[in-house]
């Protein structure tokens, strides 16, 4: 089955607000193997809800709308849907005692316009809300079904579980969608597509979606299938080829980020990390520790912007600090190495380089960086220049720095990084 | 003038990813008088994707796209817009030199796949993208103009300032919106909407929206005239009313961050700021250096995780952490007061606390967290719990410290807060 989310609302037209009662719905839909196709956005006009709504019926089986059911005159979903489908409204009862107890337990009376809330277009099923005046409608109309759902998330929620879900149950496949989410860092987005097409167009079965994030790509395997044990291996055997296709860039099976898997790297290890930042500024150490738990293997930090403060405190010598500059590779191998004895920490990460969007020179444009990681077996530099402005260089550089430590562990002994239990 | 927005792209079709592009744009559509009606988003799929540009184009004249303009097979808006409007492609040499010297650049060799990025409608004009490979298209049709963007911000947002903007400003009419952005700090939505009730509502012709964001509550009026001195003087007024309702809590009132004002501020009082942090991890060093020319003002700081660096690093006396325990009003003091001497900066900052989701305690719950600057005249603490979870917590003790430095220069003689030159 397919489907189609409506989300109806003015307000969702504005820059302010953004429709997320679809990201809800689409997790629940594509649980139960139902695809959504496309998502719209539409204001309070009956012509363009009604257009929706039509254009969605000629596509799709599903229609999940949300808000647009409320008192006021221009709530018209009701109207609009009961008007395509040529049936008439009528006022139900039971609906109207409900809202105006509703009203009594709040010690008012209800407002007349209430009233439109307990209209009912004929043969639809109505959904009760027990936590808003605003009742669902569930209408299935020549081989469509259409659920029209109120837009506050706290009411949207409980009516699909309780009421929408146990409808559809009934009526979908055993279809399911299984889901694997690689990640890659240091290679572009076109980089990984070259590299792994000849893997996935071999599985015409699996969808492969390729996005680049900031300083990482990410792919999404999905396959649509009754039979889960055909999904894991087919996931599997193409995942394998993505790793012999990409070697050491994968470094996230599961959908975890680059300071996940590095927190869990360092943990299993028994190791501790400390960090001398220039160019990033506390971005590495906010990154180490923004995982829970982080206190067992971050120490401490130090951000050194001035030179001064690189001396006193990651025992960088002010000589080489004037001889090589502050951005070279010999002060982000001092610092690495002067951090991790100022803190005695089993690895220590120094990291000096030029965010811009001023500071460059011929020699050393803006992007160029210095990322040193020290250990117990010596020390290993990088030197970059990263494209883009202040803010991508900067996570660029925390990310390189991250992916330095994960490649230690991959290399110099250390146990290799976990085959995370993988997600369906 | 009537637009629809279409993002392209499966990832917006999972519950993973929302389509954030839409939000800017109708922003810039808005100031130009021009109404967004509907936003559509499809998948990478040539029949959805021909779909919603057919249907757009029944209702309205203009269509702006995002995604879909990149390197790999699942990349179509191109082609499929240059089918339905019956336009062949054509590889375009400008276009295709200036990737492959991108890719020169970064020392890489152009993969074959980009060649795609190169070819152009006939008729279509090229919107030069100097951010990214994929350059974006104008195309007009029969009474339509279409414009075709990249999915990603950073290089939708300048494309459409440079390129798409001069090209819709030759064809707008003369109404536009006029909008004003205040931020407030240290209330909640409830009690911003309660001060500020009695004035807004004065003013029918201003659009007032209230939206909650981390650690701060955004005020937008909005105004749609071709009076542009009427505009003006009304949202001035408005602005002096919520002034008056709000005092000191406003920290912004064109749109800029927490940490854009408090650089302003140091910057202007020639101050110099340090920061030890404990819980926040770098977070606020982080924010204090997302700034350009933040070196003027930030020498360093330090994230002391374990007792033995606040001792280190900000002379914390041991006994202190002992006797009052490392999350303490005396120990936040002594965090500031001792990197302020260390680091010889104007103002130094500390902040230690409880970030969770481990070590809270019933005396000391997590969300517990204490703040202090230490300035020429002496120290100022404060204790809060923050609700949420981790990153809300360590976001807004950030937020906080951002704070205190702000109405520091507010109050402790330092130049005021500047009336920063306002937004139309």
């Amino acid at each position: 089955m397919k489907a189609e989310i409506i989300a109806v609302g003015s307000e969702l037209l504005t820059p302010d607000r953004v429709d997320t009662n679809s990201l809800f719905l689409t997790e629940e839909l594509n649980k139960l193997g139902i695809e959504v196709v496309r998502k719209s956005i539409v204001g309070d006009n009956r012509d363009t809800l009604s257009a929706a709504f039509k254009e969605a019926m000629e596509r799709v089986e599903l229609i999940i709308a949300s808000g647009g059911l409320g008192p006021t005159e221009d709530d018209l979903t009701r109207e609009t849907v009961a008007d395509l489908l040529g049936r008439k409204l009528h006022l139900n009862h039971e609906i109207l005692r409900y809202i105006e107890g509703r009203f009594r337990q709040l010690g008012r009376e209800m407002p007349a316009v209430n009233v439109r809330q307990a209209m009912v277009p004929e043969g639809a099923e109505v959904l009760e809300n027990p936590r808003g005046s605003a009742p669902g409608l569930w209408i299935e109309d020549a081989g469509h079904f259409i659920a029209l759902l109120p837009g506050p998330p706290r009411e949207l929620k409980p009516m699909y579980q309780e009421r929408v879900l146990p409808r559809l149950l009934r009526r979908s496949s055993k279809v399911r969608m299984f889901h694997r989410e690689l990640r890659v860092a240091g290679l572009g987005e076109s980089g990984v597509e070259q590299r792994i097409r000849p893997i996935y167009t071999r599985y015409t079965d699996v969808n492969t979606t390729i996005l680049a994030a900031p300083g990482e790509i990410q792919i999404h395997l999905r396959m649509w299938t009754d039979d889960a044990a055909h999904a894991q291996k087919t996931l599997d055997e193409i995942a394998q080829g993505f790793e012999i296709a990409l070697a050491d860039r994968i470094f996230s099976q599961d959908g975890s980020s680059m300071e996940e898997v590095v927190a869990s790297l360092l943990t299993r290890n028994n190791s501790t990390i400390s960090a001398a930042e220039s160019c990033t500024g506390g971005l590495l150490a906010q990154r180490l520790t923004s995982i829970a738990g982080s206190s067992s293997y971050f120490l401490g930090g130090v951000v050194s912007y001035s030179n001064e403060l690189k001396t006193a405190w990651a025992d960088v010598p002010a000589e080489l600090i004037q001889t090589k500059g502050a951005v070279s590779s010999e002060v982000a191998i001092a610092l690495a190495e002067g951090i991790r004895r100022q803190v005695g920490s089993t690895l220590g990460v120094g990291i000096t380089g030029i965010a811009g969007p001023g500071g460059g020179s011929e020699e050393k444009p803006v992007g160029t960086v210095h990322i040193a990681l020290s250990h117990a077996g010596g020390v290993k530099e990088r030197g970059v220049v990263f494209p883009g402005d202040r803010e991508a260089i900067r996570w660029h550089a925390s990310q390189l720095a991250l992916d330095l430590v994960r490649i230690h562990f991959l290399y110099n002994g250390g146990e290799p990084p976990s085959r995370i239990a993988k997600r369906a």
